[in-house]
């Protein structure tokens, strides 16, 4: 059985043009980018032809892009590699960071003869970080570092990053301000100097391009300490040999991403708004709404049945959807996202997210629709049965 | 013009098995192994097999196993996260340690607040770190790190790493001893427990598997700190999505490895033979000449032939190999290893490295001492003219 997949915002499939693209890198231009020979400048052009890519997608310079294995090192990077070259203050990331951040957050604050003290800015019911509280918050203690993904993994919900950073910019006109916009890209337009930061995290295997490949966008300013030290790769910021084709992946899959972000997103709200309609007509919360959300993503409960279940049933019934935030669900638990938006716990634990992709297709949301109906009905006739 | 490839110790071409291997990870089976369906648990499934192909590549179990982006990630995992979960005390690395052990050894050592002291263990002019002095360093200072490389990249100078860690483990029962194994993997028998280290690093790109994924091997009773905090990925110690196909590449690497490295070892040391039978004839001298050397690898001079002038004449005339290490050749300069055996600085610019893989043949290595015994020629002829 074929799944339909709807779970985008975990992972997406690797575009046929961006297979292409890096096919040619692991058997015949397969060398070392650091070599002084034709393989080794083969591979070295390749990267510096991805760098202009990823920074083209969101209006940098290609010197301001840092690659890594991943946006978990990223994240890393940007949280420890800032600190580690700041005086010890106040780091403010948002209550509903991805762990990558969180806890890189709060290992920080634990390291043992530091005075770094971490701080979550306030999220209000609709999901977004409260600009009011996150002003009082600001004044209050003097930002060194400030952390505030531009959307978030579950709820799709956007954040006012440009207006946070305003916020900390004025209070201290060194802090660093970055954004997880992870995933934002390829489903919003996404600019780096719009959203005023001094970083920003950006990753492929979300927007069509492989795993194994991501970057951190710096402003030119920033001082950074490298995470992985060594041969002194990426300006310094990041020792290893390059994984020349997932970079090269990375690359066409930011230019295929700024190519139909706007197509994609057209065609995914169409979905998700008839995806949301069936949805709250069987009853469905659907979290975030009201709040400006991805086009893409619709993260909802349906009061008594448990998330997990639900999409265990789905699976079998050939629907790949995730509950709570399929990311880091190594270690389930609760949606901590949920709960910085006041969520009863009750009603959080039917947590379900959808998330889909441009080949998603109206008839598969309609099967859906179709199959939860079922799952529902079947589930509800055996728990009146079991009391 | 067809390349003849002499630069193994760089990197490697993907096997076709490891290639074939990966290829239904990108774009048919692309879960992400923490999702909850069916694409997740078959990602998740590839991932259990690979590990297992690792381990048993070295003689370990599974759970012994932490998948990493890459070598210098699991280099500075084992230095950082050790130190970070360790009492400071001394680090001890040897003289010719990769720049991704050596520098994260000296930022610990630079980090401020702390009391860790690094020292780097006398080389010897044959290449090996020189057990002896090893033993007496160990005395004077009580050591909580070490790290020995099994073979040096630039040499292939296999080194006596049981015999520094059983000097180690005698100074402190609570030591760590740690092993970079990445070059000598896949050309002489690796195993975990006879070399008696606490961690050892591996890398599939040096072993015919892809670029982005490698392991730092750990004992049971290690404790570590991650360098990459998150979602909780790898038993806590390193988070990110995984890279699904890299990591299932590296895993049958590991395989081709453990089946083939005999044979392997076998032919390119009768290749090398022949090669440093006719370099020697031309007057060039073999580095680490007398020590035992990996079967793959001939690093040699011939005097006032400076070495980057003759990789890129090499390279014009089809043969690819390095000067001195190309993997950090991103930051060119003299070579720290020969710096360390005490080579007379003018010959250590001459140096050139060749390192074979199992496709290479008797016919190219013919074809590259009649090469380099023309440009030799040609170039003398040019510097007597220009005198
Ligand atoms: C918002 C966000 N940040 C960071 C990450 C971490 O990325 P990765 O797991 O690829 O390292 C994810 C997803 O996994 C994410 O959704
Ligand atoms: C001995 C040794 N250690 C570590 C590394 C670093 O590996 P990577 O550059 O793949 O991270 C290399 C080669 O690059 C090496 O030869």
């Amino acid at each position: 059985m074929t799944l339909n997949y709807f779970d985008h915002n975990a992972t997406t499939r690797v575009d046929d043009a961006v297979m292409e693209a890096m096919l040619p890198y692991f058997q015949q231009e397969f060398g070392n980018a650091s070599s002084r020979h034709a393989y080794g400048s083969t591979a070295r052009r390749a990267i510096d032809k991805a760098r202009e890519q990823v920074a083209d997608a969101i209006g940098v310079q290609p010197m301001q892009v840092v690659f890594t294995s991943g946006g978990s090192e990223a994240n890393n990077l940007f949280i420890r590699g800032a600190a580690d070259s700041l005086k010890p203050g106040h780091i403010f990331i948002s209550g509903i960071e991805h762990p990558c951040v969180l806890k890189p957050a709060q290992a920080l604050a634990l390291r043992s003869g530091e005075r770094w003290v971490m701080h979550q800015l306030a999220i209000n019911k609709l999901g977004q970080v409260d600009v009011g509280a996150a002003n009082e918050a600001l004044t209050v203690q003097k930002p060194a570092l400030v952390s505030v993904m531009l959307a978030n993994n579950e709820t799709g919900v956007i954040q006012d990053v440009a207006a946070v950073a305003e916020i900390a910019r004025c209070q201290n006109k060194d802090v660093y301000v970055h954004t997880d916009a992870i995933q934002g890209l390829g489903k919003i337009p996404v600019d780096f100097a719009a959203l005023n930061v001094h970083a920003m995290t950006l990753s492929a295997h979300k927007i069509y391009g492989p795993k194994g490949a991501a970057a951190l966008i710096v402003d030119k300013r920033l001082l950074l300490k490298p995470l992985i030290y060594g041969g002194g790769h990426e300006n310094g910021l990041r020792s290893g040999t390059e994984n020349v084709p997932a970079i090269v992946g990375f690359g066409v899959a930011c230019e295929l991403a700024k190519a139909r972000t706007m197509k994609t997103a057209q065609h995914v709200a169409q979905l998700c708004e008839r995806l949301e309609q069936g949805l709250t007509e069987m009853g469905a919360v659907i979290f975030g709404a009201g709040a400006e959300r991805l086009p893409n993503t619709c993260y909802f409960a349906l009061p008594d049945m448990e998330g997990d279940t639900l999409v265990v049933k789905l699976d079998k019934a050939g629907f790949a959807v995730a509950s709570g935030a399929a990311c880091s669900s190594v270690n389930p638990g609760q949606s901590h996202v949920l709960e910085a938006m006041q969520i009863d716990p009750l009603l959080a634990r039917c947590a379900v997210r959808v998330s889909l992709g441009y080949s998603n297709t109206m008839e598969q949301v309609e099967a859906f629709l179709q199959a939860i109906k079922e799952i529902v009905a079947a589930l509800r006739g055996m728990s009146s049965l079991a009391l």
